[in-house]
């Protein structure tokens, strides 16, 4: 075994690294025979110098071989999971799992919190009271067995590697390098042992991908490298130019998801969530075309066999299912503030990602992981890129456990939502798919 | 003053950290508040994305300023000094000294250790008997005052910002980055106080840079950045494609600068040493050309001057002087060794940094800091390139204290010292002069 600083060396200087390097590379930092600041130096290399695909599928596998892997093969036919890479009035994964579910395709999934703007599945479940996302994988197992549907934390087990890699990313500016990323998604999701996997790429203003070009190289790296693992895979690469949904923030995220099930909602929420759950039936071999998976999806809103699955998935962990009939029972802010248009015009841009960073500043989200956050808290969109708005209409609702928190949010949020004099061109939704 | 995480990001984007950040990484590192994590990460961007000038003189003065620095105006006229990258049988610096010493330009040179191929003066001088270099900088300055000449140790609080950073460099793969290494020997140079320094930046197969291109760079750097922050610098860029003098080894380079100061040496060693010597006096505003410059310097060799200066030096130091006149005072290998041509030829070539090393196993110098040197070790070499040699004919000679060191260095050189059928075109000894 070569000394580690001749990995380094050959990595800084441009020259793809070995699977066996790359395996001293994994193996040293989980078992701590290299130190930190050596391997931090090598994440910046990596950063600076980039990966070859083979190399980044020889971490991807390395990593998630260095903890547990889940074995999902007792159960019956291809197993679901959806990843996004993290948006603003995101609850696609609350419509999406009971609407496939409903389909016959049964998912297992696990997820994570929120950090920064983006949300976190497990946040917004539990403001469902009684819901609990903390089960072991034998538990899990037991309940997608029986409901076809579970949604739980990540085991901590699961790709210590990407534990060590991440905390140090997080500290050394090398968060934002593609092969970093890709590996540090896919090993998760593989290690998590399912096999069909429909990925949202978020693109624009309130995603960590800002233009089109890098989600696109993140979309093709994170397909390709799960198809070489073995996984069904595919990527749908959406705009976050502006908040998804209509809603931001926990308890506001499910009640948007129960009234999608209802077949209360429509626009981008809906047509992001039918793109991904089409993918999904098609990959599971449920369906042969994207047309009978939209039928499919929309049959199962339609006849509420979807809203039946995510009433089977609340009550099964435990939480209060009652939820699904009357929407008092999630928890409510004690405030709520209008935010009036300063000027007449047409909304011609939106600072996502600001808007997102606002509700956590309601108390909505996380600043870092050990922020306990406000399930009420959070935004309504009132209006949508092109919309015109008169000078004092509300451009958003703001909903917070104090007065001040409210007025604090206002100013921030009319600076993120532009207005100008020309109706703008819209952006389309669905930018690609791979 | 921001998250240190964003100055990382900064630079491993490509942009100029302000004087700002760049006193907060230095003061940091210094302090402890910087984990090495961060500060390995940043070395690396600096290393991947390179500095300005701007930032290089930055980064030099914060290194200067986080330790003690030296203060020389006590002394009279303008002191010398002398810093050459690195090179192989490199005993510029024995002879130099006492040379412009004698010429009437004081020097007060503070010098380092040998480490990997490359030798070092401390280690060369105290193979005389009795010589001592751990000397305090009062003492130092009474003895410069006194003699016009001295050489000691670094003090080890001078630059502690280069103690942290080189730490962490040597085992992150960030040796071989030219700001890193102008900051890391200007820094030092600029504590230590002189006013007039003379650089040898080496170049070839026994050099740290091994090509004119990145030699050039460095030599114009650490001469620009040095200029900058007060001194008179010039940089003479010399060839190290094969040994410089005839001797390698502590005891044996200290021979050879006595008989080149007797005036019994010739050839490039001695070339050398009169371009540094030109462009001391010249700087120092001694003499006006450098042919006033070079006849001084030999008629300080003829009229035996120089001899007697470093017969003081060497004496205050509390060594034994006897050695000026009777070489056999200094220490002598046990075991000699001829190592023979394998086939007769013109020395097309040497892989200097690998006589080099060959020294360094016969026990001359050091693999890693903590090693043990042997005075009497070392090689003598009896070709030089273009030299036509018979199979069988001595292409250098190896002493060591154990026989089977000596058999272990006969390979090793015989592959160093490339034969050839063909005279080969001999590469000029001073390649450039900044």
């Amino acid at each position: 075994m070569r000394p580690f600083v001749e990995l380094i060396s050959k990595k800084r200087d441009g020259l793809a690294l070995t699977d066996q390097e790359i395996h001293q590379f994994v193996m040293g930092a989980v078992q701590g025979t290299i130190a930190d600041y050596q391997i931090s130096a090598m994440l910046m290399a990596i950063f600076c110098r980039g990966m070859t695909e083979d190399e980044t599928v020889c971490l991807t596998r390395e990593m998630t071989l260095s903890g547990r892997t889940v074995d999902l093969s007792a159960l019956p036919g291809p197993i679901a999971d959806k990843h996004s890479t993290g948006g603003v009035a995101d609850t696609t994964t609350l419509i999406l799992a009971p609407l496939v579910a409903a389909c016959g395709v049964p998912v297992f999934k696990m997820s994570g919190r929120g950090l920064g703007f983006s949300g976190g599945t497990l946040d917004k479940l539990e403001s469902i009271a009684g819901f609990s996302t903390q089960l072991s994988v034998p538990e899990a197992m037991a309940l997608c067995r029986k409901s076809g549907i579970v949604i739980l934390g990540q085991t901590e087990d699961l790709t210590p590697a990407d534990a060590i890699f991440y905390a140090l990313r997080d500290v050394t500016a090398t968060v934002e390098s593609i092969p970093l990323i890709v590996s540090s998604i896919m090993s998760k999701k593989i290690a998590a042992g399912t096999d069909v996997l429909a990925l949202d790429v978020k693109c624009g203003s309130g995603a960590f991908m800002k233009d089109l070009d890098s989600a696109q190289t993140l979309a093709r790296d994170m397909a390709a490298i799960g198809r070489r693992l073995g996984k069904r895979v595919s990527a749908v690469i959406t705009s976050m130019a502006q908040p998804l949904g209509r809603f931001i923030g926990n308890s506001l995220e499910v009640e948007e998801a129960i009234l999608a099930l209802r077949g209360e909602v429509e626009g981008d929420l809906m047509e992001v969530t039918y793109a991904l759950g089409e993918e999904i039936l098609v990959n599971a071999g449920r369906v042969s075309t994207f047309q009978e998976a939209r039928q499919m999806l929309k049959k199962a809103v339609s006849t509420g066999a979807a809203l039946k699955k995510m009433c089977l998935l609340i009550r099964q962990q435990g939480g209060d299912a009652g939820v699904i009939d009357d929407l008092s029972l999630l928890p409510h802010a004690r405030y709520a503030f209008s935010v009036p248009a300063p000027k007449s015009g047409y909304v011609g841009a939106m600072h996502t990602d600001q808007i997102g960073l606002t509700s956590v500043l309601l108390g909505a989200g996380r600043q870092k992981k050990s922020d306990r956050i406000d399930p009420s808290a959070g935004i309504r969109m009132e209006v949508r890129l092109g919309d015109y708005v008169r000078q004092g209409a509300p451009l958003c609702t703001v909903f917070a456990s104090t007065d001040s928190a409210c007025h604090n949010a206002v100013i921030p949020l009319q600076q993120a939502i532009v207005l100008c004099d020309k109706k703008p061109a819209l952006p389309p939704l669905i930018l690609d798919r791979q």
